[in-house]
């Protein structure tokens, strides 16, 4: 078992990475000691698949359970979703003392947690990622949230975990296109961050295609290092470090947003957006901007090349669309978009830029312009 | 100008009490620095005397200003109310320098404190608190909530302000209803935690009943100032501490439940509660627990009285209903809806019970047996 501090003083905690670990889960929980009961929520397609070994496994610990189903996909993560599971943790009589637990991806660890954070004030919570995205993303940070329809992630808090339970052996049920929208993150951390672990990827294309357990525990592990460290450093995004997780973020939240949430798969987002991010530092270089000269087109052209070997895109075609092809994703209605990103200060716009391999700027007021090149590109 | 420092590390921030602080809050709101724009939330009664003043504050000081007024009244802290905030906020493009500013009451701080809490996962929040409710209580500590149809104050989230602001003049203009419920948690903080606050309260019912701004301001300032002192001990109500602050409050919620939000004011809520909490240690101390020894027939009928000389409620009468009445007023269904109380836990009674004046406990299992005596009483 590899074991990742996440180190939060107070509210620090560990992530565990284990082949099997899923049956490990009613130990896990029960570790956290004076559980009234376990609100277990997940989604009709993991239901489908490990809520039974989950299960198991609690009542096996003597664990009082109760499982939430909710529909699959982007649009659970709502107001509306939340309000259910605020009623329905009420309506079972979860207490101070009980822990929400997400068995699931993304949109169920997003919304468990919010619901966890705002139910009597707060109650435990704890994770059991079962997609690659979250596996190396979403189920380590403490970031919650639900969307509006104006805008993704708009509503949340941060909650920390009191632990996250990772068993690599589920990606082998993953569909593919969830799969490879995960290594879209996965990419990002090297790009952005982490040079050496770059290189690796290159290095591991096939084994990564393959699910090969022993590269995507390996994988998956490096990227929750990488990940903790940073939000070790600053866990309520406030000094600037959190934001450099956001390599492609920005651009790519304006593609989700503007194809209607659930049209394009966030990984895949980030994929494309992380490209126009590329290319907008490449041009700011090119322009003068001295902190962006080692970006060339050589540098976008690897950073595309190893998106692309993994299958992932690196335009909206991926669903069948063009930037342009319609209003909604007219590139002034995307800069509109990314002024009301949350990450955006008064309404100016925000990257994450990369300087080199593995490094990155984040820069605040970028001009319209700019960012609307990069995207013409 | 009274401050009172409320310590809470990182979190720590001041009340201050001063007559006519409503004009400085512009000053105020400034001096917390880097605000984007200022997010007013009132209500339409509050609107209609106190906006104006406040807007030109606020102006005078170059801020932003978007007001939003929601209908007054408990039916306002729900889910829904929340959502339009979140969506309105979105709508004017709140950032994350933005300052949500609660001028109100309980309703207008605890609603838009958790809308603060969590739009973009938090931005910074401020009271100007109208109430003298508001004023004692519900804007000191960092506890925001909405309602859920089955429960009070079941969604939340602890969010502190980055000030509260208190101008004792405005209580000229509350109803006369409102202003006697306030006192029932006045009067609740001397018998529970406070005797020499309790023997000023005796001494000055006439002053208070007038609405002596000299006396209201010292009345304020106390109640803030014990409140302030628990809080800082205990800021997430994890070591017990803090749950002395609701003396009153289990029995309190449950008729108001029970009524249907709204039908009881909830100081006079916490007013009955308190008498038949005190009912329950003397029946507690009858049967032979020691630490209720002092609270006899005289300590019951001296609170009483104390309570009765400010005008506050001792039964249901106050609605025109009695304990028993209807089916939804039955002691069984209040017993009921205390074992769901957020401070219940593996749906035991809880309640904080006198053992003298100015002190008190909390017990944590109470039979059912015990708690509808002491309400059939």
């Amino acid at each position: 078992m590899i074991t990742i501090p996440v180190e939060l003083s107070e509210r620090s905690y560990d992530i565990q990475i284990e082949a099997g670990a899923l049956e490990r889960s009613g130990v896990a929980l029960a570790s956290l000691g004076d559980v009234s009961r376990v609100l277990l929520v997940t989604d009709e397609n993991v239901d489908a698949l490990y809520t039974e070994t989950v299960a198991a496994a609690l009542v096996d610990r003597g664990l009082d359970l109760d499982v939430v189903v909710i529909p699959a996909g982007e649009e659970s993560k709502s107001i509306e979703m939340a309000n259910s599971l605020w009623e329905r943790f009420l309506e079972v009589g979860a207490d101070r003392k009980s822990v929400a637990v997400a068995l699931g991806g993304g949109v169920v660890g997003d919304l468990t947690g919010f619901v966890a954070a705002t139910y009597v004030r707060g109650i435990r919570f704890f994770q059991i990622p079962t997609t690659l995205l979250a596996q190396v993303d979403s189920s380590v940070g403490g970031k919650t949230a639900v969307d509006l329809p104006g805008g993704k992630n708009m509503v949340g808090a941060f909650w920390q975990p009191g632990g996250v339970l990772i068993d690599p052996n589920v990606l082998a049920t993953l569909p593919a296109d969830q799969y490879r929208a995960g290594l879209g993150e996965v990419v990002k951390y090297g790009a952005s961050l982490d040079a050496d672990f770059f290189g690796f990827l290159e290095r591991n294309v096939e084994k990564i295609a393959a699910r090969d357990p022993e590269t995507l525990g390996a994988v998956v592990a490096k990227c929750c290092e990488i990940k903790a460290q940073v939000v070790s450093e600053d866990e309520f995004e406030t000094t600037g470090r959190r934001a450099l997780l956001n390599y492609g973020h920005t651009f790519g939240h304006a593609l989700e947003s503007a194809l209607g949430y659930g049209t394009l798969l966030h990984g895949d987002g980030v994929s494309i957006g992380s490209l126009a991010a590329a290319r907008l530092a490449k041009r700011l270089g090119e322009n003068g901007d001295a902190r962006f000269s080692a970006i060339d087109g050589a540098w976008v052209a690897r950073q595309t090349e190893l998106l692309e070997r993994l299958g992932l895109p690196t335009s909206l075609e991926v669903v069948g669309r063009r930037i342009g092809d319609a209003p909604e994703t007219s590139i002034e209605r995307l800069v509109d978009l990314m002024r009301t990103d949350k990450k955006a200060e008064f309404g100016k716009l925000s990257f994450v830029l990369p300087t080199g391999l593995g490094e990155c700027v984040r820069l605040r007021d970028v001009s319209p312009e700019d960012a609307a090149a990069a995207l013409a590109e």
